[in-house]
């Protein structure tokens, strides 16, 4: 097509390999982004500019920071004798969501995949072993995907940590929160039996 | 939330302000792009540069343009006697992608919407006349919405080159194609009833 000038494809192929966005997609935005107010597209354009710049990791925990240290592993006020191991950084921003931990984190970088060439050395494990051996760290929480993947992995971390004298724990796992018995596959079912909790009789 | 760093919120508020795009989905794509390739990122941010300083309007036609004139009105290859009229530059994108069309192009830069403060001087109609007047132009063929608003700009285009003499054709209406009678709407019914056509009988 004459119609396209070259700048504006570019911009349409380059937001077409965002994931989810198609080609339809992209040419929308782009034409918002045409009419856009220069400086809506300014912000944007630094934000990327600065993503690849400022955003890096933490290297305690490995979660994203824009400093050598991120925000949770400096604060004072988070409880440094637990760790929840999680697979990647935006697990981390998934549970502070939750508003319900105030341990610190430690990031894997992935899940053990033996069939697709990640093994126990892609993963943070030494770094993970060296944290607990400080002596500071009481429990370790296992954050990890109710998966055959998250499972295997969360053997590994076992597995290097069984010297250590650190409890273990998991997330628990069950029904979800607002499921019914309707729609919960028998995984889900076999894992909220297994962990079924005391319910208090009114006396 | 600390786990966001200040770079990464930005990016996914940026991306939250694009039409269509909302917060879960611009944590998507911020996350995508953090992992991605820096190529890739530099590539969006290069074409977002470009798109607000190298894009522009044809003197002409006002279509999309990286020079003075587009790559249409430019072109030995088109048939200058037609020009073709739409309410904004994406229109001429659709109408170049059906192949079927080899004139000149007007973007008006809208339609007349007095409630709204859109007069007939905020169209390029001068421009419009102007070109018209030259001489060498036989049809204008209007390309407008098929609603109130178009139908009033059509009947600003049509006054104002009412003394000129050229051909003012508009597009077909009736039954969009691929559409049953199921799916039509009154209007789109009866457009379709005045504009039917004969068939051929075979002999």
């Amino acid at each position: 097509m004459d119609a396209y000038t070259e700048s504006l494809e570019r911009l349409i192929e380059a937001l077409g390999q965002l994931p989810g966005i198609g080609r339809r997609t992209a040419e929308r935005l782009a034409f918002y982004l045409l009419e856009a107010d220069a400086a809506e597209v300014a912000a944007l354009e630094q934000a990327l500019r600065d993503l690849k710049t400022k955003v890096g990791r933490c290297r305690e925990c490995g979660a994203l920071s824009e400093g050598p240290q991120c925000g949770i592993c400096a604060s004072p006020r988070r409880d440094r004798t637990r760790i929840c191991v999680v697979e990647k950084p935006r697990d981390v921003i998934r549970l502070e969501a939750t508003g319900g931990y105030d341990g610190l984190y430690h990031v894997l970088g992935g899940l053990l995949a033996p069939m697709d060439g990640v093994g126990p050395e892609q993963l943070s494990l030494s770094d993970l072993e060296r944290r607990v051996t400080g002596g500071e760290v009481q429990e370790v929480i296992l954050a990890l995907a109710a998966t055959a993947e998250g499972d295997g992995t969360a053997l590994a971390v076992a597995d290097r940590l069984a010297k250590h004298k650190v409890r273990l724990t998991r997330l628990a796992r069950g029904l979800a929160t607002g499921a019914s018995l309707d729609y919960a596959n028998p995984g889900m079912l076999a894992d909220a039996l297994r962990g079924r909790q005391d319910v208090e009789k009114q006396a």
